[in-house]
């Protein structure tokens, strides 16, 4: 089988991320790459580290270059992925790494990005309770943001078990922005330096967080979000914590998570004794986690990692792409990092 | 006047900022630099960015080597301090980087050190309530931890305002670890790479921050601290956290918190829009922090940022020399950071 | 055809590179796995970015473990791996990524490793003129050093158009030291620096280079190469100078580059106005240079990047293993980075 | 002695740093700070590490605000200083952190820059032969390039021992480019990576650098040189090499420069067996070096280590005005570096 792919949006990074884990995927032969302001230009001025397509040309963004393929990846800024996918029409599958159709609450949408919501597309977070089903065979996938996946994965196995306030606070790295040339992303003020955006909720993966824990338990959940900046280009450390209900034991956490992911070929609690890091999970599909009790203050604490990149973007991509197109959820992905 | 100092744990990082600041601060005449395992050593070897000194020898920790100063400045692993002290006797001011007599609790000391507790010292951190008049005259200090420092000033305006429980996730640079020879401090494993540990409420700042926050509070607080370890040398962000009680109006928090550093010369409160970053902290005494309302939760958000050297360790212990000597308090210290 | 092979040093960085791919190819089954004072650990402890081997566990390096492989690797300090081949026999092809049988002079291998010399074995640097007949069905392999691949690409297609003396300055990530505990390791002094070592023809890997190029020009070439330690894990960028003969024309350069390397599939020289940088070919097998002409002063200038892990050792390992074994000399390797 | 000051680009890295070293100068009133685009902002905006200036609003960069003030520093993109000097009069010291006045050729400005040369100022880098008499009551002082100032130092001492062609290739941290918003400099794009630019004798401050070395031996010297940019903030390390003449004795090297910088505050030739290193000048006003044979060769290696900013830009602007107007060359000024 041969899946024919386009991608637009192939000089950014999610874009590059998505090429590179299609490059290694068996089944896929890759087709129009398309950008905004890059069009035009080869491919290796942008993705120096995609040799095998260093010669090819990007072109602009629109229908009539994305018709025609198998499957779109769209890795657009948000408000560009609706139209686009009206008009591919369902031949196509589409599967949008922006924000758009990720929220299901057309309130939660306008509150946090402005404008009209444009309706909620299936979620591509299998591993979430409920979610892989509606992916197989899907048309249409919402790739979930960085913070969210691996935020909701390191909580939804306890939802059952805590109070309803989550605290996360997640470490990232500065891909996570994108290419965006801001004086506070230039590699002068971020090296050496830690700094926290988007306090006190302002950030717009809060309702996707609020969201996705709030649909695990079956009550709405609170969610204190707080992310930022560390020096690297790559991964996200969340630290996870939440007061655990009084009945609930001390046994029981781990063996909820052991229970949650024992099946999945992703998610992978570690033995007793050890700690994720983020370079362990760097480029690869894997998230890899924690649990504990602070037993003093009967409250939860799960430290996960990702690659925002990779399982927390295009890793997810090409996961809900095999997914949508019947293919084994595992082909062309990998749990093997690039360490050190 | 001259005060004649030594420096016990010269080889060390905060020996090394010790010294640093010291070279800068106009009453100081710099006497004996003690080590361990390296002394015999030129101080070049182990500390090549202080070209002044570069030539003076390590000498043996021993009392004989380090009495007859003015004062003494202890950078040693904790369960030192105590005897040398002692032997040192009150003609010789002691301050004392180590923990071995931050906690006030016996009982908290034998469950997170182990051994017998040595007793408490004036506690190194004027900017708490009530604490800088323990420090003028003082013939002890025990200087705070960094952590604790961070979190503590960034949390004790609010006491009154919050519930009893506070969550606290602090992103460290790894010179906090010192220069200590294990593998997960490699610059290989540190680099790209961030990674949480004494998660849990096993970290031995835990209760320094909760008897910190709790003598401020006037009633006991519970702590949930995470430290997470980012690619950097120097630094600490603390993200710190609690719900607020339902009486607290929003602005009342600022007010809190202006107002209990209006006139600390090394605390500043940031204007509203403002968040901190490690890099503006670096090499100064100063803390900067940023304070929030999470309206939709009812929850105190304040991010707070230190060296962990400097403030967080050696530039504290030089305030607390100044305030023990009756020099005017930020002699030699300075609130400008070496940024980008 | 399935390949089983055992790696001698899994626990360290070069051991942990060759995992990485050797998972990757589709002709490899894993056997033994051993190391010497980890040996008894799982390998989750050393490897947490191998989770697929993260049970596996550490044995002893010995002759009895290791036999009975098709392939053995071998990743150890120098020294060890004449004895241990003798001891295996031809049946098994034996890879050493150390440097026992690099060098061809007895006299240089005394004089820069001290010791009796093992003899050489075929130099696993097939882009090499000549080399790559020799690795053909080979059964031992002797793979090059780090800093000798990228320098000795970068420059043995102009050995005919220069005199005699090349300055090569590479700047390295700190792998490339591997997991030593030394304090100028420490990610503490690392990071934010960059420091020479080796410096005046002192590094090891100066007579291997020199042996390369001495070879390719057929006359004695002279090499000053200093290597410089910068605050990254992975990676090496050489800039390479060296005079042009009077009579060498500009595009006769650029010429003897590209035809030198048409139909190699790993190493690329970049069209102009590109130049390399070492994230591009982060965790590939891929080396991009540039060359140019510095004409004020008739010099020539070739910049190049490899990654010292994978090109640079563990992705020439199992280049070499596939033309000794007589698979397809790409399989299971990459030109894509991973970037960012 | 009260020296009143303006900084014209108070809101760069230049200008920033200026800034800081000033706060720390005891004879220092500083007053405008100006800007172009950022005119209107609080300092803290641009420069939240100087604390103690945070309220200062920038002003336009315009003769009517710089007038005035006994010394004006100018951090200007290059074409701006003639005009804004000429029209200051010779009242005020004016000090070019910019190119416009330092290359002594009206052929090489015209070359490397473009457009009209507009004379040259005495040059500020006092360790230099003859220039520091040059300087001494200086109303204008051409402040040197960051590479020139580590490069010259680095080889003036040698230029009666070796031949005429020397090849320096410079690793710098990224502050050196500015605050650029240029995609190449973006923090997920540096960190972890290494790249050439002004590869082949590009970069303008190549004939800044032959100027130095041919006015030092007093006969042309050809520079090949490279930068490299690695992942860091700040520092310059400098490997310089050149063929010695076949007269040249080992120790008539050491010799050379030992006496050349034994009277020099900020020039230190590292005793033998030690190597500099950019973290252990940062911030400061040192330059560290190492100087050896390669005997194998009859080749110069020196290594040498500066902070861009401090003594490669604003310290060395700071020494200038001390030298222009008669205070002692080293107040406010440091070998004490930031580290780790």
């Amino acid at each position: 089988m041969t899946v024919r792919i386009a991608v637009a949006g192939a000089s950014g990074y999610a874009g590059g991320e998505l090429l590179r884990l299609l490059l290694a995927h068996p089944d896929i032969e890759i087709g129009a790459l398309t950008a905004n302001s890059s069009a035009g230009d080869k491919l290796l001025k942008h993705q120096p580290h995609l040799l095998p397509l260093a010669d090819r040309q990007l072109q602009d963004t629109t229908v009539e270059t994305l018709k025609g393929h198998d499957v779109v990846f769209l890795a657009l800024p948000h408000g560009h992925s609706a139209e686009l996918a009206e008009q591919l029409g369902d031949d196509t599958v589409v599967i949008d790494c922006g924000a758009d159709h990720r929220l299901t609450s057309a309130d939660d949408w306008t509150r946090w990005y402005g404008g009209e919501h444009a309706g909620s597309w299936p979620y591509g977070l299998p591993e979430l309770p409920g979610q892989r089903d509606r992916l197989v065979g899907a048309r249409r996938v919402a790739v979930p943001g960085c913070y969210p996946t691996v935020s909701s994965l390191a909580l939804a196995p306890a939802v059952g078990l805590i109070e309803d306030e989550v605290v996360i606070v997640a470490v990232s790295g500065t891909s996570g922005a994108g290419k965006s040339l801001k004086p506070n992303l230039l590699g002068s003020e971020v090296m050496g330096s830690a700094s926290a955006y988007g306090v006190g909720g302002a950030h717009r993966h809060t309702p996707e967080i609020t969201q996705n824990l709030s649909a695990a338990a079956g009550r709405p959940i609170k969610v204190s979000f707080t992310p930022v900046l560390a020096p690297m280009s790559r991964g996200i450390l969340a630290t996870c914590t939440a007061t655990l209900k009084p009945a609930a034991l001390n046994n029981a956490v781990r063996e909820a998570y052991e229970k949650a992911y024992a099946n999945e070929p992703f998610v992978h609690v570690l033995p007793e004794g050890f700690w994720p890091t983020t370079n362990a999970v760097l480029g690869s599909n894997a998230v890899q986690m924690q649990v504990t009790v602070d037993e003093d203050l009967g409250r939860l604490v799960v430290v996960a990692a990702v690659d925002n990149l990779a399982k927390g973007t295009a890793g997810a991509a090409v996961q809900c792409m095999n997914l949508a197109l019947g293919l084994p959820e595992t082909t062309g992905l990998s749990t093997v990092g690039v360490a050190p």
